[in-house]
């Protein structure tokens, strides 16, 4: 190992599917000193923390905080609290998290029945309802709300309308839909539901909040078992997130990281739910018009494109990391590799929270058009980059 | 809820059982431009931090790495890797972490035989001897080197030879002990150890840095079964710590918390780990001069105090609440509560990492002496600042 010496990342644009760009407001805030995880200045700020999620994920659920590690463990505290060995679930996969939902599953000791859709495509709500009526004894169903595999939204009102008609509890992972489209937990009755802050909320990795419904809550308070994993087992995090002035020690919450996801949910509610899915469905359109016009092609139908997360077809003959690796190294742009069975096919590029703006739709696509053309699979000709600032002109008009 | 703003801390001196002090450096690197936990760059410090680390553990183990969650997660890695259901394992409690570990056999399907010391005791080898003649059915022993609740350090060693000669693997928590205290994981032929990053390395809590022996890592590719997490299973999570260029996608890796902890582990190399330890020794010696003389009993017999966690005896008749909210709201000094078996009874005073030094003791004696004399329980009188601060002297002279 050469000597080490203290560490300076480079700055990037950061345009895959999470991390996205954080902001200077979330980095100060955290460089602030370190406090206890008892202090009661620090339990004050988890109150407030609690309220801004809940005003994320537009619910009133007691049973509201993040979760003291990244998104998967988000996904594992919903699965070790909600299910004991020998239930069966089913779950409804088109892309990688499904299939990691169900590693979940199976690790509880439950089955899992899959549902299978096409990636790319929805999840299809008369497969869920077959799938149902197959299996009466299934307890729950999980599906991911937004796909960040392929960039495809899936209808998670009507399933979970589904869901409960056969009496069905669920699981949902919106860890790249929280603050970047619509997302109603109460109006949609959703009962158990995981996210991540590196996404839409671009606070930095580390943290995943999730919410569970009254239901829920009375599903794992009527355990037979105790939770599998101790570090998440919700009975025992409560006597510290829950409500009260008397906070139990569980273990020792990332205070810094927690310092950092406060202020990135303050400047989602500042700006306001609605004006940043606007955003993100504005920053979209002119990505959407730049990409087509250098003839990249959605992977994903247009009713059930993400806006955060475009995934876009990589041209025949195109090498797939050469081009990221220009974009990284010439641009310092991060857009993301495909994942799972369309590794090497399509490129993943992110408008997350505070990355989808207008200059880095503009940089994105002026880059592309550059390196791509050099590579013969495109004309540099500007047009590209017009095409987006047309749309950004006449959303800025609207 | 009262309209949320920015969080802005106390500044506070952090002179409890952890978090401790965060130094200005470390702090700063949080505060870095996040980036892709794929990129290059990132994964250069990656392996940097993994020579770090296993400096800090005195190790040559490839399997060195830190876990993207506390402490609690990483005691939680250990466990579900190398236990499978219907495994036996010796637990030798002496303090709260004792008993966390039998949660974490029991949650795996084992059994747990306990091997109980007086909270304040070390772990008695000769107890454990016994436990493993009569149980030679055991795989696993596991125990605490530095109990953070009374502050009473444990022979590593000699335990893991006992353990090793019945043939028993070794989980060993380091939360407290690493780089505050000697600690040698190859020397002492440790098998699988776990720590925190908030303690005597004074970065942010949020991160639990682990190692495994060859032996350890031959066992757990032997399991006939999953590890019952997905986010700790090694043998998905190896796939992107492990060594080698091509990083595998596991999880999003908490980037900027990663910062921090890689500046702390360089801020303890630049110092010398020998040197770490002998400053710990010797501010341990100041304090305890300044508490003695203020009438504050230790807990823990002289032969086996950590210097890195001070456990004494409330003074009868002193409201340990009241002691500990002056110290807080007066002094900005934060010292812990006791903890289970010890609530109400003792007070913990940590002197970890960059928190230990000697501005630090001198002002937490002389705050001690303020409060507990307004409280009729100890005259003041400088004499006990005026003891600290011999021993101080002298161990500068020397």
């Amino acid at each position: 190992m050469s000597q080490p010496k203290s560490f300076q990342p480079p700055q990037r644009r950061l345009m895959g599917p999470g991390p996205s760009d954080v902001s200077q407001r979330v980095l100060d805030a955290l460089a602030r000193p370190t406090i206890g995880h008892l202090d009661p200045a620090f339990v004050g700020m988890m109150d407030e923390m609690k309220g801004l999620l809940q005003y994320a994920f537009q619910t009133n659920n007691e049973l509201t905080f993040p979760v003291s590690a990244p998104g998967s463990a988000g996904m594992e505290a919903c699965f070790v609290n909600l299910l004991e060995a020998g239930d069966k679930v089913i779950v409804c996969q088109n892309g990688v998290f499904g299939g990691r939902m169900k590693e979940n599953v199976e690790r509880c000791g439950a089955t899992a029945v899959m549902v299978q859709d096409d990636w790319g495509q929805p999840v299809d709500p008369d497969k869920l309802e077959d799938a149902l009526k197959t299996n009466p004894d299934a307890r729950l169903v999980a599906f991911v709300h937004a796909e960040t595999s392929t960039g495809a939204q899936s209808d998670a009102r009507t399933l979970v309308e589904v869901a409960h008609r056969h009496d069905c509890l669920t699981i949902v992972d919106a860890v790249t839909s929280l603050g970047g489209s619509p997302l109603k937990v109460d109006e949609w009755n959703i009962d158990a539901i995981y996210s991540g802050t590196q996404k839409c909320l671009s606070a930095p990795p580390g943290l995943s909040p999730v919410s569970f419904s009254e239901r829920a809550a009375e599903a794992i308070k009527n355990r037979k078992t105790k939770v599998q994993s101790w570090f998440l087992d919700l009975s025992l995090v409560m006597g510290y997130w829950g409500a009260g002035a008397r906070r139990a020690y569980h273990h020792t919450a990332p205070i810094n990281n927690l310092y950092g996801l406060h202020e990135a949910l303050l400047i989602l509610k500042e700006e306001g739910l609605e004006n940043a899915w606007s955003r993100h469905a504005h920053m979209h359109q002119a990505l959407r018009a730049g990409l087509e016009t250098l003839g990249l092609n959605f992977v994903v139908p247009e009713a059930y494109r993400l806006p955060q997360l475009n995934a876009v077809t990589i041209p025949e003959g195109i090498d797939d990391a050469q081009v990221r690796s220009t974009l990284l190294n010439d641009y310092n742009l991060e857009i993301g590799a495909g994942l799972g069975a369309l590794a090497g096919k399509v490129w993943r590029i992110g408008l997350m929270g505070h990355a989808s703006n207008a200059d880095n739709v503009i940089y994105c696509v002026n880059a592309l058009d550059e390196v791509l053309s050099k590579m013969g699979a495109a004309v540099k000709s500007g047009a590209a980059v017009d095409a987006a600032k047309q749309v950004l002109a006449s959303s800025a008009a609207a």
